[in-house]
């Protein structure tokens, strides 16, 4: 058995900010910092900002010795290859494939693995969260994207090419379905992530005559927020935009249940915080079109990882993975 | 490492006929013997049955002690219990659970697997077949129905139930859509299906002007065969419904790339033998519709066990898995 340190340093990789967490095998972060994710031409730049950084917490481990490995949370990763690979909003990652994993693991002198954000919260829930001792499970990360982590076997679904999980462009409406930002339309997140929520305001509210609350905000910048503080104040047109959103996501689980016949559903990201409202709908449209052979067996989570540090946590289980 | 010994026992336990062969490692059946399902009150006698019924192959393999396992492919069978489940069209199973790996296992003395259909003739073309040293593929069979096996990380998908792997009901229309032995409505099953092709075939006939050597056929007797065979005569109509079959068979693939992100689909069944008629539009839909990351990954491959042994050898290669 390999020797067990008592630390792992996770990165959430986000396009403005880059996260650092020093967290120990209960799940507690110990110490945290950060830098900005942009400002550098070269990744390679943007590593050596990482690791001047990360110094301190390094001393506050006891030094590099105590601690297992890093693991990394950030968009268009790649598990396998340990890369980033053409990430749209990411100055040094843009327009070539950056040996991440390497380049960190070369300068801090410790294993380092990396994932998407969605992996890693579902790592990060399996390892410290409400998916402890579970097997086989789906997260689902509902942002301005819905994000997917599959666990099945106890083990994360990375697929044949380290990109497998991507729930959110399952097509739901296969007729003059949204636009999405993969370039086809009618993929679940274009009406079941944030801003699809705001996307189904704005439509509701041209094609309908009800009165609303939200008829006073100005429609362009309509948030799922705004929709929720509605719903929560009586608006019905509110209600029926978080019902529509629900009842959507409800079926797509459904059709999930048939692949990896999950224990659970797991949700997590700014969505979730609406709470019934949109978990209410979700369970019931689930119940009546769930295949009858898996009815009434997964259950609907919401993360128990605090919201502020999850994906720091999220990234950091990954490391215990390496 | 445990022993390893020569053979396995395959049972194809189907509605009519019970399928044994003893089977080596390469794939290569040895023996082979067959007895009725029906015709038994209890499962008890069925395996009494079965149990004669294979002596003279226990004796070809050199006796018991040469036979590793025996693995066995049933309809509505879950893995994990060994047991077949409230099934149908089996008399001595309709409304019970029967433990039939333990039945088995206690009467013939070896260690007993069972899984259902779709998933034994993925590990079948695991172990013998096309998809030998793959590790993430999926196996669609189109026969009666639409059935499934999914393999992640070189491992068949159960799911928390036993039960994973039911692809054949992903629901693809949700509007209108056809009625599904499932209760449900608008499965993938209904469509692309043996029998989805011939309901296609009697609405096309009953909706549209054309002309079709389809129209001197009895539409209520209208098989997936006689519509590929006028199709062959290049009768329009007939290639049409095998477009419409392909085509959705396709953008189901698509969906079904962003869970798994598979290496190959694995195609198996009477419906096979259409070929390009399926193929061709199957491809070009999925190439279509895949998300972009996906796009040229996965192959599309028919399955290269031979048809009539395949069930057999599928179920064989359970018993190796033990």
């Amino acid at each position: 058995m390999k020797q067990q340190k008592p630390y792992v340093i996770g990165l959430d990789l986000g396009g403005t900010n880059s996260v650092f967490g020093l967290v120990d095998r209960k799940g507690e972060i110990k110490a945290t910092t950060s830098i900005k994710t942009q400002g550098y031409d070269l990744a390679e730049d943007y590593v050596e900002a990482c690791v001047e950084a990360l110094q301190p917490i390094v001393e506050q481990a006891g030094g590099i010795d105590h601690i297992q490995a890093m693991g990394i949370g950030a968009p268009n990763a790649n598990y396998y290859n340990g890369t980033v690979e053409q990430t749209p909003n990411i100055q040094w990652a843009h327009d070539r494939v950056v040996p991440l994993a390497k380049l960190f693991s070369d300068k801090v002198g410790i294993p380092v693995a990396l994932t998407n954000d969605a992996n890693a919260a579902a790592i990060g829930e399996m390892t410290y969260g409400v998916a402890r001792g579970m097997k086989n499970f789906i997260m689902l990360t509902l942002g301005t994207g819905v994000g997917s982590g599959i666990v099945v076997n106890g083990q994360l679904v990375y697929g044949s090419d380290g990109f497998a999980g991507e729930l959110g462009h399952v097509v739901m409406q296969r007729e003059g379905g949204r636009l999405c930002g993969c370039g086809r339309t009618g993929c679940l997140e274009t009406y079941c992530s944030a801003t699809g929520v705001a996307r189904t305001a704005r439509e509701f509210l041209a094609t309908r005559q009800e009165p609303s609350l939200l008829r006073a905000l100005d429609a362009e910048k309509i948030t799922s927020l705004d929709v929720s503080l509605a719903a929560a104040k009586g608006d019905l047109l509110a209600k029926e935009i978080y019902e529509f959103t629900g009842r959507m996501l409800g079926e797509a689980c459904a059709d999930f249940a048939t692949f990896c016949s999950p224990e659970a559903f797991i949700f997590f990201g700014g969505m979730v915080k609406a709470g019934d409202l949109l978990m209410e709908p979700l369970r019931r449209s689930y119940d009546e079109h769930v295949m009858p052979i898996f009815r009434n067996k997964a259950r609907f989570l919401v993360s128990s990882l605090d919201g502020a540090s999850a994906a720091v946590l999220g990234a950091s289980a990954v490391g215990w993975e390496v």
